[in-house]
């Protein structure tokens, strides 16, 4: 059976999960605490020399790194890859705008301020600024769609709700993103999570 | 015909141009001063809301934004992208982990020190130890097979020899990468490139 080692608190791991459970593929969870090093074991660091989760062994025990690969192996053949080859290009263009310019800034002001509760003279001041600027990248979009790609939930939009959804314990005020909040809700329902409680 | 956008200084925008030569893809390129603000006048930002080259144009108009996105979808159906499922599983993951962990230090180096002329002391000490982490990842792979993802030539390779042998213009040293050094040889003739005198 597929194994997914990662944190609860991780929007990147949780991506892998919720792939996993939209399509039911059967898996085995195991929480890995990146907090208190787990990542950085001699043991884990075999599975991946990267010391990141989340990390997929294959029920054939090869190994996977990199939430959005798990996701893209995860879903190859479903419907949350476009079968269009122009959308399902726009699909990867999200995926790696996501990890290049959504997730370290929103995450990452996330871990430091909600998890490691450093105070926001700690925090670099850019974080904020490229945060809105990636939250105004997807409004302008979200305003002429209901998801990202089309009309239709894809990988980029689990990729991306992951952190965006809980952008208010980085300090986001989503208030002037309203296409922003409907589509939170919208995958949210598509995903059958409860909503995040504000702060 | 094909529109590539990009600036001839950066390694993103070298890899669309690449795959396309290496595939016999007919494309027109317009170079795109980044440091000069061409990527932020209103003109640009109609074609790429986000900003950022390389964008593509494809013959049929549409637009397409982020290098590894462009990559992909250029090499549609070639031997650039592994046929093997758990293969090109392997080559997406390098190629997010390329995004996210090797370009933002490499990268980020190179055009803060060699372009930006910046000072040693002025850079963010943590760009030299994620790079030489980027670089231990890699040669750790590399001692192992002769491409990133089995033995042959695949997008993964493309996308990491673009910042990976310009890596001195960053202060990278790549002497204690043997297996690296001998894959950038390798690449960079497959693609034609001429060697990249160090410094």
């Amino acid at each position: 059976m597929l194994k997914l080692y990662g944190s609860s608190l991780s929007g990147n791991c949780l991506k892998t999960k919720w792939v996993a459970e939209r399509l039911g593929i059967p898996f085995e969870w195991i929480e890995t605490d990146v907090f208190s090093g787990e990542t950085r074991t001699p043991e884990f660091l075999a599975l991946n020399p990267a010391g990141q989760v989340p990390v997929a062994v294959l029920a054939d025990g090869r190994v996977l790194a990199q939430s959005n690969a798990i996701m893209l192996h995860l879903a190859e053949g479903s419907p949350l890859i476009p079968t269009d080859v122009y959308e399902r290009a726009k699909m990867f263009e999200w995926l790696f705008w996501e990890q290049y310019s959504h997730e370290p800034a929103i995450a990452v002001r996330i871990a430091r301020r909600f998890y490691l509760k450093q105070r926001e003279e700690e925090l670099d001041p850019t974080l904020l600024t490229r945060g809105h600027a990636a939250l105004l990248r997807m409004e302008s979009q979200l305003a002429q769609s209901s998801y990202l790609v089309v009309n239709a939930l894809t990988l980029a939009d689990i990729a991306l709700v992951a952190y965006t959804r809980v952008a208010s314990r980085g300090g986001f005020d989503l208030s002037p993103y309203p296409s922003v909040r409907r589509w939170i809700s919208r995958v949210e329902a598509d995903l059958t999570l409860e909503s995040v409680a504000s702060g």
